[in-house]
């Protein structure tokens, strides 16, 4: 039979994503790619691991083998609990108010599915982070797009829009606004204590939650450490997200959601109907690598080199781009991206054809947008290639944005 | 805030199971517990998995502890394709017709993700795996449940009901019809040929396909292996699920579906909106055991251990219940499960009350029953206990049913 003919409307709505397509060709070893946010695999602590999972297999082959809650291994929530303490001062919680999750993507699918409905509304930075997008997108929900600033969203055009949803009579229906407060992906910025606090401000005005994702937080270079929303909404306006994919690494799959402790639950029968449960031999690697080993000490060499590619492509972009008007770049605290942005009139995701070519790969920032706009920005990940790669990469893009440039000119002209 | 307030639909009809709350009380050491279909850990190959992890995480580190792609490892799937041919014959397949999940769960919520609205159909066999009601449920379609015979689902009910909804113009709703074929959970019982064959001729005449869900297979006892839907009506029209949670240990939390390509294309792209990609190191540990051991012959030890329990509780059930009127069970010929059947008028959710006071536990049959009706029966798992506390909690059964039959008679008096 034709499976086709049997899709409900979201099996028809899912599609190869754009990217996909772009970054296949970036395996190519003569490629350079910023495209993937994907970490280092020299910063994994590997040898610690190995003798870690060889131990926790044949020492708890009953525990770690087998099947384990919903909710997520209770030794690691309580490391999870003290990384918190640690690295933001967040006290006052306990293990009821964390829950484990297949990375943050299935927190971002379970929050979807346990909140949005067709006519519910969700809030969203624009550009937006890809993967909530692709989540949220399942439920067919409405949105309101709100566009990033230099040191956050505009929360001025946020109230703007809310006003007319109130006027409406469908503020109600808005369920929460998801924002990534520190070193955005795609963007690149930190949210400043004024927005962040305005934002708590109008989502306890308005009646709605917030939803933060914090996975680059403790990868900052520069600058001070900015308190989370969390910390400052509490448990009870806010939900806070993280994963140990770009502290530790991504191949365990562990994602965290902090929160109000029924909320917790809700979470978890959902992602028991979705997995059952996490793979517990995971679970119990990471929480005996926290034990075991002081991850932020084992974050200072990574932050250092995550730096130096940042300092390094910066660099690059200052001396191919520096006198090239119209186009501009954010220059990140810390995380894996920088956003850059072209003339108005370029077409990165048309332009994509030129930089396959060229053998140089980035995001379109198309990718990025709630409204799947076209763009004129792209996003650069500055965290896989090696550092004479990072260079050779921005020269190679400076070729396809002049290369793209002429051809619009002939089309113009 | 109240996030009460908040909720979708399906985050209002999320809630706590009643198994969840009656089995809590089975981790009491005085406890003998028939309800959890988890394996006995002592078939888990922990020494193997042990080595293979240490070395995979130092050799391979930056696969295994990378980013993966959603579709599942290579290897992997290759090695699942050759178990399949070695075991059922099944050729003609390529990876591209395989798909890793989170467990079998994942590709329960997948199916259901992809292809089930609130309008569309499903159809299910009553008593149903529990863990695909919960997947369903989430959609909120609408269902057909077709009890239970001896040797498969009652397809002439199923062939009335389907006619029913060919008359009403409802017939082009119907998606699909979910089965386990081989020592059903929690029925305990196969579906013979002819009921296979059936089940496929049906299908084929109303255009819907067929989910063979398929975890206990390679555990048979005794009996003869009988062919998959799967083989007699291949990928067009049937989609074989598998998992390695029965056959090795369920914390890898790997499961498998095969089918069409272009179906399994488009569950990949469900399950990247949901959780990204499986963790590499639980699959390169699954893939490695299954090039270096010979998964089949490894079984064998742990079929005969589920053998001799199950021959121990059903020589136990004699005992105690040859004699009482109107009890059956099931004899299955594999798997972990026998179903067992008490007088008309008995409600075993009700009786688990005076289970858990005598500490023998077991899961009411209302739990697999798609409607939430009320049951006489109820699923006794033998996988887990030990030999002599098989025998020790179906005495304890025993009596808790002349308690709740003296209660009864009471109240009917």
């Amino acid at each position: 039979m034709n499976y086709g003919e049997k899709y409900s409307k979201l099996g028809n709505a899912l599609e190869p994503s754009l990217i996909g397509q772009i970054l296949k060709y970036a395996s190519d070893p003569d490629a350079i790619s910023f495209g993937g946010g994907v970490p280092d695999a020299s910063t994994f602590p590997a040898k610690e691991l190995a003798d870690i999972s060889r131990e926790l297999i044949l020492n708890e082959s009953g525990y770690v083998l087998q099947y384990s809650s919903t909710e997520g291994d209770l030794g690691l929530r309580k490391e999870i609990l003290n990384l918190l303490y640690r690295f933001y001062g967040i006290k006052g919680l306990t293990e009821e108010n964390v829950l484990i999750t297949i990375g943050s993507q299935q927190a971002l699918d379970l929050i979807a599915k346990v909140f949005l409905d067709e006519r519910s509304y969700y809030i969203i930075d624009d550009p937006a982070y890809l993967g909530a997008l692709s989540a949220f997108n399942t439920r067919f929900s409405e949105f309101v797009a709100v566009p990033l600033l230099g040191d956050g969203i505009n929360t001025d055009l946020l109230e703007e829009k809310l006003k007319i949803l109130e006027k409406n009579g469908e503020i109600r229906k808005v369920k929460f606004i998801y924002v990534i407060s520190n070193f955005h992906n795609p963007a690149g910025i930190t949210f400043s204590p004024d927005r962040r606090e305005k934002i708590l401000e109008i989502a306890e005005r308005y009646n709605f939650f917030i939803v933060e994702d914090d996975p680059y937080g403790a990868l900052r270079f520069e600058g001070k450490k900015v308190d989370p929303i969390f910390k400052l909404g509490g448990q009870k306006r806010v939900v806070l997200l993280n994963t140990f994919s770009k502290v530790l690494c991504p191949g365990l799959r562990i994602g965290v959601v902090i929160g109000d402790k029924d909320l917790i639950k809700k979470l978890a029968l959902a992602k028991e109907a979705a997995v059952l449960c996490s793979p517990a031999l995971n679970q119990r690697l990471a929480a005996e690598y926290l034990k075991r080993y002081d991850l932020l000490e084992h974050l200072k060499p990574v932050i250092n080199l995550y730096k130096r590619k940042k300092d390094i492509m910066l660099e690059a972009l200052k001396k191919e781009f520096s006198n090239v008007e119209g186009v501009k770049w954010t220059k990140p605290e810390g995380g894996l991206f920088i956003w850059m942005t072209l003339p108005n009139g370029f077409d990165t995701m048309e332009m994509a054809e030129i930089a396959k070519k060229k053998k140089v790969f980035y995001v379109p920032g198309q990718a990025f947008r709630p409204s799947g706009e076209r763009s004129n920005s792209l996003r650069l990940s500055f965290c896989l290639p090696p550092e004479e790669k990072i260079v050779k990469g921005v020269k190679r893009l400076k070729e396809v944005v002049e290369i793209y440039f002429n051809q619009k000119s002939n089309v113009l002209i």
